[in-house]
């Protein structure tokens, strides 16, 4: 049913090294145009609906979807005509923002697991804890707000980097024995498409409020940026939760693609509606027959 | 742009004696098909879009959304086609089933106030505390479980629901002067079109899993539930959040009247994007020069 588009090669294998100099943001995945990608999306959209009710209905897991890119990579876009199809009854979107006061005072896995999807349901990080190897390791000094373990107050940070890697693969290990779906992706733009989107939004009067003088300063640490995606992406694509590297410089691609991962990982879980038992078979006759006698 | 469909006769006047007996669950204010009714429904979705946009970027008010109806009056079928355009980011959906220990033991205005919506966002009550008096009135002994006012708690309920009535409406008065937005429907069904959605739901094998002994538990209740909600209404529907009693009998109806309101309420708001400020057009001159510099 699923699997409209072949995404074994942007799934990182576990274990490996990642170069993110050797992934084309521009791949398209044998999709050859937008109608042909329009297309895939809506039938993956409606798969998608299919599956949510299925979820629901055998309430036996939850499924947490991540999101993780740069600026104007395509992520709110993505969420938004992604989950169109959905019944918003079952999806709890949260954005990960900088850390409130209540948040920065605690361990930084404290935040993700209060949010965690209840069985039956799906979450959508709209960024997440990933940050804390992300924009923290690109601006260390938003550490000495942070809650932080003794060893690495003095700003000696040889391991954190690491250690937050192994801590965050076994939260997610813990996670998934307990019934949570975990499927993570990175939106793969280019430093050439990143430049095309911001010109374009500093050319749309109505997108000025969106724009933020930080975004330009973000992007002139690009190449420290590369690096940390590449660490997380080599330490953290785990069997139980892969990353998948998603080309991000066609909008149209990405979409598609991400509605056909999630609608496929929740396909493979084999999920069945709940059967009807002897007692419950009785109920329903005598509800018939007292509705019938109205 | 929005009103398509006249919804004056659904608003129940502040201070108005409702009996429900006078409101038709077959009405269509002069929408005459599944047809126009769709129409109507897919342009209100658009529109509603938009004003979600200008709601979460004007960064000013909150809205938030009451169901409340019988069982199979359309309450989540309403829910999930009015919000399929919403980007899902902006709104969140609470279903207010039996409250939890941790909720049955604090005073039943705790659970909303947790999950008010935050400003520029929506959030949508799947029932709510209006359960209080109206599940809870049907079957006083639920209120054993709960924390009560201790001149409540010989069982003597004596004024206790006009109490409810006086601290609900004190309750929206509060959130709507910090900025929050009440926006109120009762489904109104037939007991008759209920018959015909349960017997449906019995022939659909598909739907069993759905069904519980309790739904038709509560129908033997209908007179109770129609003067409970007739008091309800009677009583808390002020100038600041008056209730809309939507005619519920025709599902396309529903769902295009409810889209309409909706829109028409946020669009009432008058909100506008931000302006922009000196200092940020500065900063959007300085990011498109560095920019086009590279």
């Amino acid at each position: 049913m699923t699997h409209r588009i072949d995404h074994t090669p942007f799934l990182v294998p576990p274990g490996s090294r990642v170069c993110l100099a050797d992934h084309d943001p521009g791949a398209t995945a044998g999709i050859h145009s937008k109608k042909e990608a329009r297309k895939a999306l809506l039938e993956d959209v409606t798969y998608l609906a299919e599956m949510q009710r299925l979820l629901w209905a055998s309430d036996q897991v939850a499924v947490l979807i991540i999101f993780q890119a740069l600026d104007a990579a395509g992520k709110d876009g993505a969420i938004r005509h992604v989950m169109s199809g959905v019944n918003p009854q079952g999806v709890d979107v949260y954005s990960f923002k900088a850390p409130t006061d209540e948040e920065r005072l605690r361990p930084f896995l404290w935040r993700p697991a209060r949010v965690m999807p209840a069985r039956g349901r799906i979450a959508i990080f709209n960024r997440s804890y990933y940050e804390e190897v992300l924009v923290v390791r690109v601006h260390p000094e938003w550490l000495e707000q942070q809650w932080l373990p003794p060893e690495y107050r003095d700003g000696n940070l040889d391991g954190l980097w690491q250690r937050r890697f192994d801590e965050i693969n076994a939260f997610e290990q813990l996670m998934i024995e307990n019934g949570i779906v975990i499927i993570k992706f990175f939106l793969n733009v280019s430093r050439k498409e990143q430049r095309k989107r911001f010109l374009e939004r500093l050319d749309n009067p109505e997108k000025h409020w969106k724009f933020s003088a930080s975004d330009i300063a973000e992007r002139r640490h690009w190449d420290e940026y590369m690096h940390a995606y590449g660490e997380m992406l080599s330490h953290t694509s785990t069997e139980a939760a892969p990353w998948y590297i998603i080309p991000a410089d066609h909008k149209w691609f990405t979409r598609a693609c991400v509605a056909d991962i999630i609608a496929g990982r929740i396909e493979d879980l084999d999920l069945a509606y709940p059967e009807v038992t002897d007692a419950e078979r009785s109920e329903l006759a005598a509800a018939r027959k007292e509705l019938n006698a109205e």
